[in-house]
């Protein structure tokens, strides 16, 4: 049985404030969970007995290193799940403390930006298109959606593992990479991609969901992209979704390179 | 005040069952709701003050046609909102009849086919991405998620008035065209998207989000397509999601048409 102060602890991670105040944060589901496992610290693991028999001697050494392990029927699971479909595992990860960027990161690769990402699961998609994509390192505004919200964690699939990132002042970041990096930004008025040079480093700039990268922002950016619609000029939506349109450019920033 | 009754319908078109039984969906948000109106029947529309003001003389024009139109407060349209965030405007929409698909059309164009998406997010995402890529129709397994789904049809932005979903057996459709019409689809075995040649028209097929296409249909699909993730070989997540992978698939088909 999970006690009530845990239940109540794992609830309050629901909110941003709660999960930096006890800097930890949930994940759920053993594919998510699996693969967060080797990366980050656990502190608390509920799973079910078909997992626990099937990895005794890993629940060990988990145990040896500190994490609580506490054997759950699928009833307790769903009713400490933060999320909408429960999942056959719940764990606690502490956060990492915020590394610093070496210097020459945006330069040197690929990385992605991302400027006021409102919703938890298009954040979680974006970093597991990065991640397919080879990018190591995403910079966030300090307004874009919490890396550690649970929905996001699960939309990341795990990718969480594999991609860094980051909360700074974008403006700033720009600034000091002015001139040495190459900044591109999706614009309903940038030219069309298939069109244009694409380097094998810089930085992608995505906006948000309604009203794209903040003019601060957008001044910084020196290629303005666009996805071309088809057949052009036709009556279509508005636009791509934010974690669509960051597939479809991050795809063919990698295809150059094929 | 929109009365009990009204509530209590459009709460009930939150279920599959009860869309079917009264021929309703609900769509919200007024973004949503212009581009359906000139589209589908509406028979509902709750709407606050100043849209109402703005709009007088096509308001007038609905209720003509038969459009029942109640002016709310933000307040009430929050109660009667099927949706985690509320929107502006709430309406309800009549299904259209299922449309009988011209015989021509699989191979004269090219489509879309689902096979077991579950997540309405996701069908609405990829809905919107057809719009963008001028795709007209999509098939779908009768297990994909119902179009009509509020979240789906809010995930649409409105893509819905340009797209047209069918819903049937997608082995006989298979059958049908089998020889006829070049039919894709996306394997973690499949072979490098750019390097494969590919058609003007013909279906892609998409598969469930956990489990992919079922056998039936990866049985009769000509060409198994792979979007290579970067770079290659190195650790990734398992896959991208399918609204993603649809999107960087036609992406790519509509590129090569450039």
């Amino acid at each position: 049985m999970i006690s009530k102060s845990r239940i109540r602890l794992i609830r309050s991670l629901e909110q941003k404030k709660h999960r930096r105040e006890e800097g930890l944060f949930v994940a759920e589901g053993h594919k998510t969970v699996e693969e967060l496992l080797p990366v980050f610290d656990c502190t608390f693991l509920a799973a079910g007995t078909e997992w626990l028999s099937a990895h005794e001697a890993y629940a060990e050494a988990m145990k040896r290193k500190g994490t609580e392990i506490e054997e759950v029927s699928a009833e307790e699971l769903k009713r400490i799940s933060l999320l909408k479909t429960p999942q056959d595992m719940l764990a606690l990860f502490r956060q990492p403390e915020s590394r610093t960027v070496p210097e020459e990161v945006p330069g040197g690769q690929l990385c992605l930006g991302l400027d006021g990402v409102q919703d938890p699961g298009n954040m979680g998609t974006i970093v597991r298109i990065a991640d397919w994509f080879g990018i190591r390192h995403i910079f966030c505004s300090p307004d874009t959606a919490d890396i550690y919200n649970p929905k996001t964690v699960q939309a990341t699939m795990g990718a969480l593992a594999r991609v860094e990132v980051h909360y700074l002042a974008l403006p700033a970041l720009l600034e000091k990479v002015a001139g040495r990096v190459p900044v591109y930004g999706t614009f309903l008025d940038g030219k069309d991609i298939y069109t244009q040079p694409l380097s094998e480093n810089g930085l992608i700039m995505m906006g948000n969901e309604g009203n794209g990268v903040s003019r601060e922002v957008a001044e910084k950016i020196d290629q303005r992209l666009y996805v071309p619609s088809y057949p052009a000029g036709s009556p279509t939506s508005e636009s791509l979704n934010v974690a669509v349109a960051t597939a479809v450019v991050c795809a063919e920033f990698r295809r150059r390179l094929g």
